[in-house]
């Protein structure tokens, strides 16, 4: 951490900010310039208040150098971490295709989707079964029902299942589900995120809608912390004052996190837009920005979806652009 | 509900439209302009999903004429709220000054802040024991031992307690906790609020980061839809591209809540700013713009605070403030 | 134009504001809802004040229908827009590559870059002669000097070339100038593009910083509503809260540009990022979104470019680029 | 300058990196961390391209000790400026209440809301001749017989004049207004800002809606660093998520900038608003977050004015906001 004080601060005030952080167990690098003294801050500075050292009087500014994210952080983990899901791989150049309906529906729904999928090249399910909904008054789920009709999914196709948790408290009906998603707005329920750190399970991480890259990896951090390393990021679309689309997708984030950190980047085109036509071009874009993977949401009657129907393509709409993302793909690892 | 359809629509797709809407059981009224026809739909719209109209090729574009949210609204409330807590009243005309410790930290501490707080003018006290930290690394808070210090420092002074929950499995521990506070990152833990609308207490909803007015509101309505009607917005800042302080504190949310909603609206201008010597200006800012109260940290010794020092005003800074609030407070009632 | 009126407004008020909409030459379509009322004005709706009518009290909301925009509205011109520069074509199918350093520094590294763009793909020359700088002290440009050079490259190469103009007393400087270039913060100098609507030369638009896309039309509109129809808009970027990035490249922005308007639109990576490692990633991302062209930063030396170095590619690196670009533009044209 | 090096960087390397920035004219102070080395730069770094320092493979990441402003940097002229226009002075203490309509319409007009304002306390008159509109089919201004309509309204009640400047074409036509106003689309029009610096008149900087306050402060810096030192800044809202207003009022510039620089801080609550019933409110937050001044909207007849009627107060409306904003002065002052 690099501290810069201010111009012509008193030896005695100087003198009294390093004993300080003397006492916090670090070592102090002393560097004059022309006009302001920089300190260098040696040792472990996870524990500085970096916040409450730039709020002193005499100092103008403060640097961390070393990022406060370690476990996911690719400066000590250099190789691609590659998440297992039974036999599917995600990261260190092993792509996959998720695909489903925003939520479970019904037995014929859920299996129709998922056989279609499959058959398109999809290498996951997704499905939601708990929905988080702005409005009190709508759909929220078939809740632990849906998870069965998951599993009756998974069962037909060997596709093994994605679908999202909101509560600590249902940790124990998804035992038998193969990832766990933890949505937008969940990103930073630092609870949740610790009692999935205790998990033996993948996590699907998404950025929340107000999150920088630095706080979606503290996130992580806090899963893996906890002994869970198998997290998953997904961008899924920011806040801005853009009109038209929804949210904006920041493909930028996943060459950006790939520098970062060795965890797998996946895109989610469909939350990111909220409009079917607008999925498959922005699905191929992430495809070409390098991500490790494509969320997307399929069903088979848009019109009659109970969430989210706006943003779904149909079977055959996925299976055309599917062919396109494999070729796109292709490209990209070339 | 609007819905403009696009220009020279088949008179056989809008039929069909119709028809699909009035199942809805919706009357629809059509109006043909010069250039393309507009459907008004009346009845009970809160269950069309908007997004997926929009989305039908022959439509152009969907406006909700009826807010989704009830209960909150002042349409039908056009009296404001004012939520007792105890003696003391927010809202309707009665100003709250709220005051403490970002974290609980020792009897000696929060009793000594909660003195010096009342002494200048607070009404309640505020003081942090389930803290949410960005890094799993930082103070957590005392947790259940805090609540306790917490009701000792109310058992001292008076002052009623307010506290921040962030978890359903923890509601048991606030049972004798004043007000309930739900913090800026669980706005839209939906499983939370749904909770929070069971209990008999006031709860204090802080407007997420990048939450617009009508989502602070749709959660307000998760709480009272399922029975508690004692709400307290707060608007505390929100997440943009400006440098320099931490957040973009958004004052004219409460005028513009107060339009909305007859529920009290107050202000924190600590965690807007992040930094101390900018919540003075933007605490009397938020009194003139005509919140109904005001949260501001205040500690004894923000230098060895645990958490949020640097945005911790002094108790003799918090006491030259609050005079000065009380008379802004005076002319803008008048 | 929609307006939406409160509820229970009395019956004088409302005919008094149908009376002053109708003096305004519309013929106003009144239907009553279960709750409100609404109003349906029909007629040439581009003069009435939204917001003023939006801000009279017994208002409660103002939907326009029609959009504001009509020379570059997709509505009015349903066909594709196919931009010609000389030879080359850009739009309705046509890929534009153009590349070219940030600024013009010698004849010798122009006319190094262009041999080495074309002989990559490149189908135009960029270059800065006349450059906006943040900094007062910061290089701004050979300026005349440097539009030379430009045009001894494109003697070299034959490659037409792009340049930015930011002053309207330098338009006789660009006589000789095949595409002139208006940068992100001149987007809505109004009397700039009044004046560029006056030419007969392709306009290469960038979308401004915090942009809404109707407006990034709107300016497109003052240049066309002047006789200028030879409009190319280009995504550079917005400006949002997301770290690591300079900015967030919107590429959603591309397919919704698509519906709207039939005007050419292209994407710049290398600003939108402002790194140059970033850049590959986000280029093939552009072309996979679908968008109609490409402008990249190339610079034969970027340790020593006087301007924006640090998002430039060597010429190698382009070229490995433009490879995988034309190989993923076969894919989406598909 | 302070440049962060990664880990492990080959020696070889380093010293080739500080060769390179001492022909740059700097002194390099090196310092080993535990993990990593850290560059402090001394001398004038100015002229560094940090983005392209940022770059190089073997940096981690740099920042700036000193800031790129000079002129307006208050580290250089610690006392507050005091602007004087005639016998009117902003800053240092003195507070100017700038008012008037958003387009100067007529001789009546201007005159009848000139006087008004003028009793009601205002200091200057605020007046629109020359108007940037978004739609090239919108009413731009009087013009040059709009400024000639204000010098009527000055003679008649002697209040000094500010009115928007757009166009370097135009500034012979300002000769004899008092203040020139750079709109906030223009904030970064750096070839008007530096022609504006060589006039000896003061100018009123508005923030651009998506820039930070250190852009803010490097284009006044264009200002002054060619020769004018009477610069006003002032805050207009700038372009955020939020709903329900157009832009967000960010009062917490006012604090940010008088730290930052010794130039005066006005508040502009009606283009941030965009609505004139939220005018009040938030005049009274501008006033009470420390602000200079305040430049409000007020138009005799806003139901019939040509531009920005919405947000426009009528005289009786800002004769009773004008004695709160006066008497909440009194208290911040104190």
């Amino acid at each position: 951490m690099i501290v810069v004080l201010k111009h012509n601060v008193p030896q005695a005030k100087k003198e009294q900010l390093i004993t300080w952080l003397e006492h916090l167990g670090l070592r102090i690098h002393v560097s004059d310039g022309d006009y302001q003294t920089v300190l260098g801050l040696i040792g472990d500075t996870t524990q500085v208040d970096m916040d409450l050292v730039a709020s002193l009087e005499i100092v103008d500014s403060v640097k961390r150098v070393t990022e406060p994210f370690k476990c996911c952080n690719r400066k000590f983990h250099p190789d691609d971490m590659v998440v297992e899901v039974g036999d599917v791989k995600i990261g260190g150049g092993h792509f996959a295709l998720i695909a489903g309906p925003c939520s479970v529906e019904s037995e014929e729904q859920i299996v129709t989707v998922a056989k279609a999928v499959k058959a398109s090249g999809a290498t996951l399910l997704r499905g939601g079964a708990f929905k988080p909904r702005t409005s009190p008054y709508d759909f929220a789920g078939l809740k632990a029902e849906g998870l069965e009709l998951l599993k009756i999914a998974r069962a037909e196709t060997g596709l093994p299942i994605v679908t999202e948790l909101m509560n600590i408290m249902d940790i124990p009906l998804f035992e038998d589900v193969d990832v766990i998603q933890v949505g937008a707005r969940n990103m930073q329920n630092f609870d949740l995120l610790r009692e999935l750190g205790k998990l033996d399970k993948p996590i699907l991480l998404k950025r929340g809608l107000a999150n920088t890259l630095k706080e979606l990896l503290m996130s992580a951090e806090y899963i893996m912390a906890n002994g869970n390393e198998r997290v998953i990021l997904c961008e899924r679309g920011i806040r801005t004052f853009s009109d038209y689309t929804r949210n904006t997708l920041d493909l930028s984030a996943v060459p950006m996190l790939h520098e970062l950190t060795h965890l797998p980047v996946i895109v989610d085109p469909s939350h990111a837009t909220g409009i079917a036509r607008i999925v498959p071009p922005m699905a191929l874009a992430g495809a070409a920005s390098g991500a490790d993977g494509l969320i997307i949401e399929v069903h088979n009657d848009p019109m009659h979806a109970l969430c989210d129907g706006a943003q779904s393509l149909r079977p055959e709409e996925f299976d055309a652009l599917a062919k396109k993302i494999f070729a796109v793909r292709e490209i990209v690892k070339a």
